[in-house]
């Protein structure tokens, strides 16, 4: 490839109560960086840049874009390029028509995700040493994007010859077809994972924390602002990516991840992990088993290029609820 | 009262398999204090006295009694009159007869429950700085027990007006009817809890964590030993004592919960938290709703008399699966 | 004795600038319940009572008096007769003299501090559910006083033996004269200490947190507030009484410990650690040694009839800074 | 550049006695891979491979090399065909000449460090999971190296113009000049640092913990095993980097940091942060005045080709001993 996608960069989510939603992220700890009537930035405290997560205030909650940074300008460029030339519709979005970013490309993915490419964002205060304004569970980045797809192998193989990511970990079952995939450009775990189920449909944003107890005590700080419903599943580790994980519903529905846990994978030789699909710590590793609203529901995506909501379809492998340890 | 009981002591359990329990409890933590063919003695990290924890090997798993510490030997001597003055049965067990132990004294009490009580245990090593054998969850010191007795305001009213307890929280139902009860002599949130439930059964024995880190440590190396399923519930915390909780099942179905997150009871003008039985922040102020087995399950208890099980009795209250915020 | 100390209950300190002593105490997550022109009233998040810490502002820093709770009114009086009986003046400040506690009983006690013993103060608000208002290291409660006095033996005798003190631990020089001892009431590590050292000063005054990192979270919340140098020693662990501490200046140079890491002292079969002078991990377990202003200053205390400042003394051990490991 | 340099990878210390540094580097959580009466390879708990640390038995306790790992073994030919265009002696390794690597390159660099390059490593399995083998302080990883070198811009500039390293953070002092800096290649903030002082000399191998307890724990478990002494400076946070800090010295005086607190520096527009060398938060936001050893001793190197130690240089800039909030 000519061109280098640095990381996961931001998601954009549309929400229906700007107010409500507001006080539900600033408890999680996250920083705003800047609002209008119209949409709220949201920034991790070590974030260096604008927003990581921009929220618009919309009729109706569904999922705009997932974001990637990539180098440089030229970057964008060439990933239009290669795009155009596989026949790839690009749509263009030029320096000024969205606020705090740059020009950005638009595209709709191998799988039928709404994904958008940048290079320039504007730049904010890190909050990383002032400690008297951290927060609730203390967000400090986001982390990667997790998505329901109808064809994991198909994503998988697009990703990481196409776009060259590479494989952290993944699930293989029946006949060692890959059921969920985590892939990664900057060396941790993931800046994306892809799992077998009805889709496209966003699962949830990943937010990174910097230690166990800053789960513990998001927990806490949720429970007693009265948003103890919010929390769907945890704290318990995944097997898999040997998260530690907390999933959330925000007041839209949409799925946030807090995470502490990752690992380096900066080396060309680390070897993926492979899971079987049937192997009860997979999915946790120790923790109660999941609700059935986690394997269900996922955010629905727009189509770039007409604003409409993409049609799911229903994923190719069987779909399946793991098995728990018991 | 003319006589001063000053905290649960210890917990003399019933198991089949020395060799598996033995491999169960020194992976939460636990110090083998001594052991022969016939038992097991374990004691936490910062106990100075010879164990909390007695496991005997019989054909059934079954609570043979939950003791508590008394002040002096003359303490004993005036509860057994006056347990004797109210016509309840005391069984002595005089120094020697037990391993560790000096005289005690066993009865059946107002709830069918087998309690013994002791002034004298040997003494042991502590290991609080030890810090080099502190493993697993890293278990500290007995701290409760919890029973299911079918009439919770009988057993609340004997331990407060005839023993000397006193109530730090209290859960409480229609008619105002105390639908459970935590009680202390040590100034912490308990030393013994009472459910409305089928019994007279042991709920659980709690032990104390020194800090939130080593219950998720402890969830993670006893998922890693393989021991992933003896997780029933948690890691969660109670709204009713601010416990951070994780109940675990040992090999032979006993519950044991660590626990980290008391308060001081030490005032007199302390008042009793009253919970309301719908208040879904009570049992859970955040984490997942608890299994059914959490509520149905529990360790059957001897009688002190004729070491046969002691029937149970369905309860006076309705059993209530609490409401979880959802 | 016919009476019963409950435990240490509030601290009445002099300030000399109420606006800086409330940000620095808000800093360390103190709950103001009260305050006007003169003085500020703070609390712990677990305590449900209206203070532990009363700082008034006066030309002066200077400590008025250290505070124990008593079980009752009663209690007061017969304490009253058995300092009459001794000759110990006695200064009673009858109730509403004081705002938020009953009357209130002080006299000069053996050591030469200032010393109020109280059975009543109003309810607050227990904070300790409110999460989202903990903030800095979280204090919970107050825990103990340590003071620095001439003749450590006097005072370790006088409270043992006159007062019903237990003793958890000690250290002992040349002779085996005791050189420093912890003395409690509740069943917690102490209550008091008395350290050889010129006196009567108070050394600190200590405040429990409830785990490890609440120590860490406020080291950086302190200094990336300004408060950095207010960190005198620590974080370390002193090698007796097992504490994670963390030793603060504040403003008017009255030094405050943040404390983790107690344990349970209820048994009446606890035999008080013996630690000697020169084992060099008696005062820092780990951690860095101690600077010289900690050995050498105190806060100077008031006469509870004169309202002027007590002579100090010399002690009669020789002063020692210990022997660090190195 | 057409090499990639991946990332710090393994430091070869030279130690006199293998069992006394073998039991040191146990007690901090190390693995040991292999060893024989010669050398011992240790690695990280989530260390994919054979080792990252490899101590050898000699006469004298000074620094072999510290390697990076690269690409491919088609970027060590294009490192060599580098370094040898700029008049460098090269030193090839062949594979098979050290146990558990492939080839390796290795050159006195432009501070005079012995430096190594190689691109294979035997793998070995990864202890992530095993949380049952976790103990001391929980060692993950290797992190970067710290050196002192006499002229800390000459090495900047190399660094980051001929090999393609990326600054994170720096200290300035008079006329802006650059008195220390932190470079990376892995997208966090250092593979390597150069501070203004005599040498070149290794002063410290940071290793990597994953959350802040451990470095509580490593402590403890430190200081009960009798490795009180070695801890030198810390636990304390730097501002510059804000790493949570603890310095070991080894039995033979090597310096092991032990690291958290770490962020994400992948984005090409990061921009360097710069710390003013008087402000006395860069050295320690909070913590202790660091001792003088920890400025004035640091591990001597030997030269590649005629292993002999390497003739140390005063630095270029003034030997500044930090200003410390006081």
């Amino acid at each position: 490839m000519n061109f280098d996608i640095i990381r996961a960069g931001r998601a954009v989510l549309h929400v229906t109560d700007l107010e409500r939603s507001r006080a539900f992220y600033e408890a999680l700890g996250f920083i705003e960086t800047a609002s209008d009537s119209e949409q709220i930035f949201l920034r991790g405290l070590e974030e260096h840049n604008h927003h990581s997560l921009l929220l618009k205030k919309k009729e109706t909650p569904v999922v705009e874009a997932i974001s990637y940074k990539v180098k440089s300008e030229e970057d964008l460029d060439r990933l239009a390029a290669f795009f155009e030339k596989q026949g790839t519709d690009v749509k263009w979005m030029e320096k000024g028509t969205q606020e705090a970013i740059g020009r950005s490309l638009r595209i709709q993915d191998v799988s039928g995700l709404p994904v958008e490419y940048y290079a320039e964002m504007e730049p904010a205060e890190r909050m990383i040493q002032q400690y008297h304004y951290h927060k609730g569970a203390k967000v400090q980045r986001i982390d990667h994007f997790n998505c329901m797809v109808p064809d994991v192998e198909k994503a998988y193989d697009y990703y990481i010859d196409q776009l060259g990511f590479a494989c952290s970990e993944y699930t293989a079952g029946e006949e060692d077809k890959i059921w969920a995939a985590w892939l990664h450009r900057k060396p941790s775990v993931h800046d994306v994972a892809y799992m077998n189920g009805f889709g496209p449909r966003l699962h949830h944003v990943g937010f990174w924390l910097k230690d166990p107890m800053n789960l513990i005590d998001g927990c806490d700080v949720l429970a007693s602002m009265g948003y103890g419903a919010a929390i769907e599943r945890g704290p318990g580790r995944h097997g898999l990516s040997n998260a530690l994980f907390l999933y959330l519903r925000d007041p839209d529905g949409h799925r946030i991840e807090l995470y502490n846990g990752d690992y380096l994978t900066s080396d060309p030789d680390f070897k993926p992990i492979r899971w079987d699909l049937d192997d009860p710590m997979r999915q946790t590793f120790w923790g109660h088993e999941a609700p059935d609203s986690w394997f269900e529901e996922a955010s629905e995506v727009l189509d770039v290029h007409t604003n409409e909501k993409v049609e799911g379809m229903e994923p190719k492998l069987k779909k399946r609820k793991p098995t728990f340890v018991t």
